[in-house]
């Protein structure tokens, strides 16, 4: 990338508006600073000045970023890291140092207490009418079958929602299992109509007396590759053990259900809950030149799933607001605000790492003027997404603008940033989602196949593009987003 | 499908050129016939009923067969089958079954005996520099390591090939881990030239003094779903463990070698072998009309590796010549000659059951007059080939005039047939290959993931439509295609 040159500080300060304006509009885009009544009009040279710094972190990260080396080292020298595994100490290392070796500043650890569950062996078959062994996993958090495992008749529902209107006395005894298929959209909004399968069908189900759960896996994909995922028990209801089918398995569990003969199956998990562990978030900044107390939070987890090698959830996340950050850093003049890399600690185990965050930083999440979290796996960017005020709202329309050559459209005021983001609700820090091309990533998420050679490197480099732009735009200009509304948005996971 | 007439017997025998003339040419193919010149001119209602019937094979398939419902019905009822097990001998009683209840005739299980090995589990891990998990299948055949495993440090060669130039000093008390990648191609070739690591690297490690052998899987995809496939150890040679790493998993182990730090891995299998069993060639015949001695033969195995549920390898082959041959018996006249489906025992683990038939059935093996097998899979017939006496070499062009309608090429005259074909070489029995697109076959070949999911019902009945239009041909035309020549051709496993 070439060297970019900055004014160091100038009194002028140009409004998103005039800079979104000149970006699109070039020498013409002069003439849209006339809309900034109040400040004095920029000099020829800031004004070329502001314009080359974003454009050139934008198109130059479209040149070949480090992205691809960054994700590839950490799932080869670490790959998976459970909250509390060894993987997730070594980590936690991993990040300190490469933060460090990046040229981050006040790189650190802030210690975080995580669970710590084991997802162990899974074994199932079907006894009958057919025996044949399936391919399945342990959900996150499920209790362990006995030894011998469980075997009962199996019951099919087509979703967890079916389960209410049963009879508990068709219920009882038996192993349900949750047969809803996952719709592929490129937005990945298909996952969220299908993981309340996930999360609350061991609860359901167990309330009317079933031994297990199995469900259809949440994904897209037809391998033989479970997805795992994180499921909520209920007080007062006992946990019943539950796993997820792989979606091949799931379709012949299926067929020897639609024979109309009684389904039998037999259940196995050696899963295991141990004492809560200690894990850390991991934080780099690239500090602010003039308001460093203000932050830029970018946002993604370290922490993985146990069956692949956390690639695209999260590697790919942390790979690309590291980079975006880090490219940030090399400018000439760094920009006015802090920029601050927040690596999570256990984001898929219950999000530890967030409200971790939000209580160690209570004091200047006031100060935090934007956060935004990658934690869609490594497709492009193509939606921009806010949480806004209402009244900074067509400051997204000119972020857009910045995105615009990156091929990004408009989303809606309803981003929720990321999970580990949440815990930022109530001090109303301003959110940002910059939505991903999530057509094939249901195909492994949370699967074993989870593995770096799923991410194209050329991807990953849109992505920095895009974070680059917008998080040098939110930490330069003088403009901020305000406070956002209090309304609590739905979870994803 | 349209009832279809045919004049029941004639003295007229119209040759294939006549037959392949009138089938692309229409009614002006009738001035064909005049090269036929030994024969009396056919009666217009010959003709017509002829060209009709292969017409009516061929095009009546492509408007939706049973072949799927027939794959489906084994890979539910039966599934996983290797040789030897109880699947496999669940197999044989369901091919007994299905092809009683399709009409066949002369329906029998002809007994083979047949090795008997189980897969077992299989463990890996990378224990140096970076400890990260693997997955991982025994090879077809491997000798189990110790309960403990076997650990060593890791010697990385390129292929099996590049071992023979190494000092055995280097070689002795390693892992050899051999890092051949699988091309891509629409003809499978890619196949052979890689699968000789697999079938040969145990030995060849094992002259050198390798501990173990596990080798990059023999396979396109980049699934976590191991490749298995036979080995051969030698004669004197001790034999070693071999297993197949999954590609992602081949990546990762490849990059910690790349890093340059010594790296070691520990492996685990508890694969075994069993006393032989018996199991059987399932046969099932259309009977010919005029020479029922004469034998057109239709092949496809019936076994599988055990990791998948053998949907592609080989379920689909066996609906689609079942479900070609039974279309021909559903004709209100049957062929001239026999067709005689046989499903082959253990064509995976060291071919019995075409040794079995060529030896049970010796004395008929000069009246088969035609023999294919149907062994890539699911995809569609693209390619004729043949293995022909070179003087009736233009019989196969007039058999392509037939299947030009599906699209299929002219491929050379090296057919082999099918592996369980083999055995027939020294009766010089002449072999037709329909070459299978086989561009996604060997990315779930000897997987988990061979299972039904990977089958578009329209691609087997293109297979169905193929098979029956030649099979019919063979079996109704006068002409044969004399004895083979008697080279001996490659093995393809």
């Amino acid at each position: 990338m070439a060297a970019i040159h900055l004014p160091a500080s100038r009194p002028w300060r140009p409004s998103f508006a005039a800079l979104a304006g000149l970006l699109t509009l070039g020498a013409a885009g002069l003439l849209f600073l006339a809309a900034a009544p109040s400040s004095p009009p920029p000099s020829a040279e800031a004004v070329r000045a502001t314009r080359s710094n974003v454009a050139a972190l934008r198109d130059g990260a479209l040149q070949g970023t480090r992205a691809y080396d960054i994700v590839h080292s950490l799932t080869t020298e670490v790959g998976p890291r459970p909250a509390g595994s060894d993987g997730d100490r070594r980590a936690v290392a991993w990040a300190l140092r490469t933060l460090k070796e990046l040229g981050f500043e006040n790189v650190r650890a802030e210690k975080v207490t995580v669970p710590h569950w084991e997802i162990g062996a899974g074994e199932g078959r079907i006894t009958a009418p057919w025996p044949q062994p399936v391919v399945l996993a342990a959900l996150g958090g499920s209790v362990p079958t006995p030894a011998g495992g469980i075997e009962a008749e199996v019951l099919e529902v087509p979703s967890v929602q079916a389960l209410a209107g049963l009879d508990p006395a068709r219920v009882k005894g038996k192993i349900v299992f949750i047969d809803k298929r996952m719709e592929r959209r490129r937005d990945g909004s298909g996952y969220r109509e299908t993981v309340p399968g996930r999360s609350t069908g061991a609860a359901q189900a167990g309330k009317l007396g079933a031994l297990a759960v199995i469900i259809r896996s949440v994904g897209t994909d037809t391998d033989r590759t479970p997805h795992t995922g994180g499921l909520k028990y209920e007080a007062g209801v006992p946990p019943i053990p539950a796993a997820a089918l792989s979606n091949p398995d799931a379709d012949l569990l299926e067929s020897e259900v639609k024979s109309g003969r009684p389904v039998t199956f037999r259940l196995t998990l050696t899963c295991r809950s141990l004492p809560e562990a200690e894990s850390a978030n991991v934080i780099g900044e690239i500090p602010g030149r003039e308001r460093p107390e203000e932050i830029v939070l970018l946002g993604a987890h370290l922490d993985s799933w146990p069956l692949g090698t956390g690639a695209i959830d999260d590697g790919a996340g942390v790979a690309i607001v590291v980079e975006a950050a880090r490219r940030i850093g090399e400018l000439k003049v760094r920009p006015r605000r802090t920029i601050r890399v927040v690596l999570y600690a256990n984001e898929e185990f219950g999000t530890s790492g967030g409200p971790a965050y939000a209580r160690a930083h209570a004091a200047e999440l006031p100060k935090h003027v934007l956060a935004g979290e990658s934690d869609l796996g490594s497709g492009r960017v193509w939606r921009l997404s806010t949480h806004f005020a209402p009244e900074v709202l067509p400051r997204a329309d000119e972020l857009l603008q910045l995105l615009a050559p990156l091929g990004v459209e408009r989303g809606d005021n309803e981003a929720e940033g990321g999970a580990d983001l949440e815990a930022l609700a109530p001090a109303r820090v301003p959110l940002i989602g910059l939505g991903q091309d999530a057509t094939r990533y249901f195909d492994w998420h949370h699967t074993a196949n989870d593995t770096v050679d799923k991410i194209d490197p050329k991807d990953l480099d849109q992505n920095v593009a895009a974070w680059a732009a917008v998080a040098y735009a939110a930490a330069e200009l003088p403009g901020d987003f305000g406070r956002a509304p209090e309304a609590a948005k739905p979870r994803r996971r």
